[in-house]
């Protein structure tokens, strides 16, 4: 069970600092920590929380720690089992409604806010040396959407993918919206963000996977493409896609699409991608 | 050519009355008309028009029309292939940014704008019993969230449905936001809104169309499905998904996924469902 309730009573309140201009504080760098909101993706914090403390330090995968919970005062009663799920060290704030919107400078009609960090990623080769024989990784190139990345991940937990490799260009999918979005699949899939598009091929490469871009201009159907061990799923934007370097260097799938569409939405282009490949490997 | 530019001066001027205040125009019913925004969307709309109006009259499809556009003054430099598109009897009004915001209620940053009509729909009768011996139909029941209606069209026209069914609970597919996550996928596909789930899955029934309902609890694997002829995919709301009386009584398919994620997007479960069956069809 979660720590106590502790009511706060003034905005400036150095206990809550972290919770303080949440939309100032989404744009500017975190060192690793964020905010979690809503029910659903505190649940999964609880869980990873958990995990995260009994695990294994040298295995790979990220671990998320649950710092302090601030919470709308008149939700607490339907919460219970939420904060049943956090260990007695994680402080819980309450607030009054008209506070909480003061502390994050905006109406939050949820009411449910958690202070995680998650902990330094390790480096390619150590990520992807630790992944099974035959696993399935989804490799993002230049997906700078909110919403499409928390799509990226919550189709990656869905359908069995491994680990979420982002390069550089990508946004942080710890953002409030992008982990949203993503149902908490943020925090399920292991990921690493760092490095240009090719560097993270090359080491996908290196450690034995088969490397297939998604493109609209592919030269295989994806459900012909045939797939077996380790192989990595590169998905770009949707409007300038993959560079011509990397469609030229390595395999390349489309979906088969009408001819009077330009392309789907990557979510759902990545998603039946995904689903496809998943299926081939075994993994759903 | 779409008609000369005509300036306006004055926010209240009733040749753009139609255009002020949009959101809460969003909100009140509309008789057939619509805003579109965006170059993308008003592409779509000029080509329906331009079908709409060579169309046979029997045809069963939906018509667009365009009544008028209005665009930010500084953007129609840019959109002289977009203007030529439109015929001579649209007008086109243009404001300066300020105005364009006062007319619109809010800070319109894309700047480009139009008022749009859809003609009446048939009933389902002639609307499904016009469509080919091979087809694929969408039917929606309570898709209420404006990005999932609109992913759902987007889908249809990239994956090569036929239609889309909507019951009375879906809401509508012309809002603005909807209109333009579907990329104008929304004019592109016929559709129908209206009667409860359960009447427009007998008048598929009737029409000769196997049904599959699609539910994290469906029996058969999506992969596995035989589909031939006319086929309906049927897709409810991510939380309390489709009726049990539905489920019951039709086919059931669900997407294979892993057990430690609730479930899909629905616009992502129902693009990997269309995507398969439109496959199995030759759609694709």
């Amino acid at each position: 069970m979660a720590g106590p309730l502790i009511r706060i009573e003034d905005a400036a309140d150095p206990r809550i600092a972290e919770f303080r201009d949440i939309r100032e504080r989404d744009l500017t760098g975190r060192q690793g920590r964020f905010i979690a909101e809503g029910t659903v993706v505190l649940r999964v914090l609880s869980q990873v929380h958990a995990a995260s403390t009994n695990a294994n330090p040298q295995t790979p995968s990220a671990r998320f720690v649950a710092e302090k919970l601030l919470l709308l005062e008149n939700r607490v009663d339907g919460l219970e089992d939420l904060l049943a799920a956090f260990p007695e060290e994680v402080p819980v704030y309450v607030a009054r409604s008209a506070l909480l919107d003061a502390i994050a400078g905006f109406p939050l009609h949820r009411g449910v806010l958690a202070l995680g960090r998650r902990e330094a990623q390790p480096e390619n080769h150590t990520f992807l040396g630790c992944l099974p024989e035959t696993a399935l990784v989804v490799a993002a190139c230049g997906i700078s959407n909110h919403d499409n990345i928390g799509g990226i991940f919550r189709n990656a937990a869905a359908l069995g993918a491994d680990a979420v490799l982002l390069d550089e260009t990508c946004c942080d999918p710890l953002y409030r919206k992008a982990l949203r979005v993503s149902v908490g699949g943020v925090m399920k899939v292991p990921y690493r963000r760092g490095n240009a598009i090719e560097a993270n091929l090359a080491a996908l490469a290196e450690a034995g996977f088969s490397i297939l871009a998604l493109s609209p201009a592919g030269r295989s159907e994806i459900g012909d493409v045939a797939a077996s061990g380790r192989v990595a799923l590169v998905l770009g934007t949707e409007g300038e896609g993959l560079s011509p370097s990397v469609l030229q260097r390595f395999d390349t799938a489309r979906i088969a699409q009408s001819p009077s569409m330009d392309s789907l939405n990557v979510g759902v282009a990545g998603g039946i991608a995904l689903y496809t490949l998943a299926r081939k490997l075994g993994r759903i």
